[in-house]
């Protein structure tokens, strides 16, 4: 299966580099208007820091750092087991920030890659590039990442000679005429070697309006010691965007979403209106696949060549094989495996659910913790009942089982290869091979019942209040 | 609940005043191609006509005569109870349409504003400017809304001097290149005395090619009678766009929907897909709601904080508690209620229902006139039978009911606290409280019966003759 | 009814022609990465290819000759009995795919145009303009279809005088900076008498980097005997796009969708949110149709006067009547035909059947195979079993019948005019006009079983080992 493989995941890794990564993440995100941490609110269905730590593990760092402040609890949650933490309490500035991982990062010898949570779409090769410079002949005592947006705004510029040496850092408000007027600005995002960070940093000051410690000081500061700093710049603006508020997260979203849109239908997925379709981070899909309008697929889904997702179909953590055809609203939710050649139509959701080669379940169905032989036939309004309020159960359909509409399936049960199990019933007993089994009362006849009925109801009718 | 209060429901007033709304709305609105009246085709689910009632309502006027001509008997219902109408027929043009409010404006003394029903976005802050620059120190006889557009097009132009106090009022096609030059347009709005107002339009003459009466025209009397009159500029032109094809209804509807979707992320609501969410005028969201892609919302919806609504569910007049669960495929009516913690899954219905804390329908199910307590579970396929054809019927169920799948409950009836309705159950009588209630006949077993069923029917297709 | 017509389907002849078409497809697609032939990959709902030959349908050609190479069965089949295809194998150039074309039109007289399957939106009414230049009283020898691109790029020149006679058609790599200068562009599309095409084409050579035999080169040829060609140029550039890729399949189809909208709302159709609604290429919809955002219509629908399509509604092959009511969430398959004032609601699914004036199905329910008569009501959760596994069968449902909730209704069978079907039961004989049929099995009554069962199961659950 030839997959469109995900954005931003970050590329291989071309050198062996021993690098730590300090990520900020104690800014409270007030403009988000959130209870969730601003770092934690997801893109394509991943936590914005959880695809920059992707981007990051990529190049195997040997110590992640996260810097956690606002909403530690949540953080710390998160990370566990993947990444340090340290607290910044309270919050004096980026420079302050940074210093908090010292004693996390004691006796590390590596270089220090300072990236920040809110600006999770940094490539792999950004950083790479960052680190690689620091280990040039010149040996810059910082690297730090510019770019070079549309429109510079306010933001604070770097202003470097030809070789790419810094010969200033400057706030915006600070810069002059001729300094606006360079256009290369300041990311925030730096490469320093461990051996001189925390000593740069402990010289930053923080007499300024703010009464903050700014992380951009160390440049200056070098500089001050004799050393030069560099600045690589970024190709790609848009990677170092910042999140602050839902707006730009829909924004991020947006940017996303076109990029795997684009890579998918390069691959040679068909998207009839690519702007209605959602992917997740992880989506995987094959070669002549089509996806209708208005389909969203959360994480954790693979389709092979050739399937066919009809609009209005809902996919989660499900496998659809190859040649399946899935919807018009169909919705698959975590463990949904579609073998080849099988359906979903409308209305019809599975669940922890194995859908074996050519079955079919057609319309308004439920299908749990179940199994479906190949070629078994579940016919509409079929449900499976796994649940009694307390635990689950499976159900088993053999192969080439036929289940009549409006049934139920009461598990645990099994119904054999070859089954059929008549329109309207309860199973509640395994049904063997090659059985009928049918539950069904006496049809109760009863002639001119309806008309008396007619005729009493429409009486009733007209006797009522006007309204 | 903080919510992410609608746009352009006008804002508060801030100085009393006294004036009369006079809109106008006798057109035809031919291009439409409508049996509706032009002024009542819905915008964010609420009539053009309603847009503007509410921004001249926000004013407190004395009062509103809707000017009507074609359609009339529409507008007369549309309106009736909260404005008077008055008829123009025929119709000859914009003054002879004011003068027709003649007589209902009889003896009244205070100011009159002069609007359309098919320019519905007109700020209620637009409309006290207006009225305020009249009761200015200059006292002009005539106050008329300017904008200007990024493109002046054959808009009429106002040629008013530093002042704002108007020389001339000039139709595009009689306009000097000079005249042509300047770009500041007539809206049509004008707010005049309401002592002046039939006086000067009474002195409107009809000698043109289209032999109409043109509102215009009083602002060039006033200034025969040595009288001067005002331009006030709004500061978004958007504001006074005209409606008359519904390509311009649908461009209108745009802009309306993103305002509100910026209004709704920058008040703590999580839109992945901004652009596929449809909200009403009236729409209500709480703080750290998510609406995932593809959700449309109908008039009446209130969503509190927490609430997670997920794609392709479509709500109207419901009331969502705080973090309840919605859909994917959930489709609340009016009357639907989730209580806190509630859950709705895919394919369910729900109207006139009240769903308790913590209760669960989650799939394929319809809820109709019914109060589900707190924690029951519906299970999947339960229906409530609520109609016979002519009346509708209440189902009660208790708390922690487990009504098992494919059920059918047949109301009026009442199942009772912690009771259990077996699955496939047709439930008629009312269930007591920890009661198991059952309906269910035999399973017949019939071994051997499907193998024999399936080799007759092959031979059977075997058989039939080839397409 | 007032229909609004579809774009792009030709224009109406207005004078008689005598040509035969060429249309070359034997290019591989490799960008398309696909096993389906690039040019039957569908835009709203109908290959290319379709589109293309409609159009040329419209100028009822004498021959229409389809040139194939890779993928031929496919293409083969799928204009049997519509047009002739000729095979170019192996692939040199244009000059010899049109060629190939030569036996099939051995002693046709008339003329040749030259068409590209890949551009499937050239209007007849610029293949009618190009034919009647070939006959103009100059005599060209050959007619080039010329367009004026936003950005003419690295498109091969045409530099023609005043007249349109064409001086020289010239690759971008071969032209020098004053002929790149000139933006008419060459489509590749051509005129060309039969009397003429097929000596010009003989003398093409490939004396050229690709070793090929290039069309254009006739037109040099034909200056080398003496004779002028002609261009004409398009006023829509669009229509001589080429569609090389699935972004530029999806571009396409947006492109076809903007238009079929305006042309929607322009003639009387309601789209609330007009970028997520989904035309296909024969879509017919009446005046004061509405149709809410998010809807996706499949190849052959008719939608009636003032029908109201509801969100997250899927047609296909439906015909809707006037004033009916379509979803939310409905689904019509083909065959569905829903009378006047009727209703379908959510979760319902229809195929291959009617449904009578006035006749109402509002939930999760599967009408297939069926007839249903004027203002019957079927219930929630009604299921037609129409097929056994082997055979599809007939339900017929009477006038005014009333098929309660969660019924089965097993086919072949036939419900009577005003009969009642009780709710839960599943129905495998016919009912008679105004009977009441039911089938329910005696309903169990176990007293305190449910608490019983409570209590067991959470000690079980409490006994559970944690996870």
């Amino acid at each position: 299966m030839e997959t469109a493989t995900i954005c931003w995941q970050g590329t291989r890794m071309s050198t062996q580099r021993d690098f730590a990564a300090v990520i900020l993440a104690a800014g409270k995100g007030t403009r988000m208007k959130s209870d969730l941490h601003k770092v934690l609110h997801p893109i394509a269905g991943r936590a914005m820091l959880d695809h920059l730590m992707a981007s990051v593990d990529a190049l195997a760092p040997s110590e992640k750092v996260v810097v956690v402040g606002a909403g530690r609890e949540q953080l710390e949650a998160a990370v566990e087991g993947r990444a340090k933490t340290c607290l910044q309490e309270p919050q004096h500035g980026t420079g302050h920030a940074v210093q908090q991982a010292e004693s996390d990062l004691a006796g590390y010898e590596g270089d220090v890659l300072i990236l920040y949570g809110d600006v999770p779409f940094v490539r792999s090769s950004t950083m790479e590039m960052m680190l690689d410079r620091l280990h040039e002949q010149d040996a810059p005592a910082v690297v730090v990442l510019g770019f070079e947006p549309d429109d510079a705004l306010q933001y604070g510029r770097v202003i470097a000679n030809a070789d790419g040496h810094i010969e200033k850092m400057v706030e915006f408000k600070d810069a002059s005429e001729q300094e606006r007027a360079c256009t290369l600005c300041n990311s925030g995002l730096m490469a320093v070697k461990g051996a001189d960070l925390f000593d740069l940093l402990r010289r930053v000051g923080n007499d300024n309006a703010q009464g903050e410690y700014y992380l951009v000081d160390i440049v200056n500061i070098a500089r001050g010691d004799g050393r030069h700093s560099a600045v690589v710049v970024t190709d790609d603006p848009g990677e170092v965007a910042g999140i602050n508020s839902r707006a730009e997260l829909a924004a991020a979203e947006a940017q996303w979403q076109e990029l795997k849109r684009e890579e998918a239908m390069a691959a040679g997925v068909s998207l009839k209106a690519p702007e209605t379709v959602f992917f997740s981070w992880d989506t995987e899909l094959g070669r002549d696949v089509t996806v209708e309008p208005n389909v969203v697929f959360g994480p954790g889904v693979k389709v092979a060549d050739g399937a066919h997702i009809k609009s209005f179909s809902h996919l989660e953590g499900a496998t659809v094989g190859p040649n399946c055809q899935v919807g018009p609203y169909a919705r698959l939710r975590p463990g949904a495996v579609m073998e080849e050649d099988s359906f979903i139509g409308n209305f019809v959701e599975m669940k922890k659910t194995t859908l074996g080669p050519g079955a079919k379940a057609s319309h308004l169905t439920y299908l749990g913790d179940a199994t479906v032989g190949a070629k078994a036939n579940i016919g509409a309004g079929t449900i499976t009942c796994n649940y009694d309020g307390y635990f689950k159960y499976q159900t088993v359909i053999g192969e080439r089982a036929f289940i009549g509409s409006n049934s139920a399936l009461v598990a645990p049960v099994t119904i054999g290869a070859d089954a059929i199990v008549a329109a309207g019933s309860t199973v509640t007993r395994d049904v063997a091979d090659g059985e009928l089994r049918m539950e069904r009362a006496e049809q109760s006849v009863k002639p001119g019942w309806a008309d008396r009925f007619h005729d009493t109801m429409k009486k009733k009718k007209a006797a009522e209040p006007k309204k």
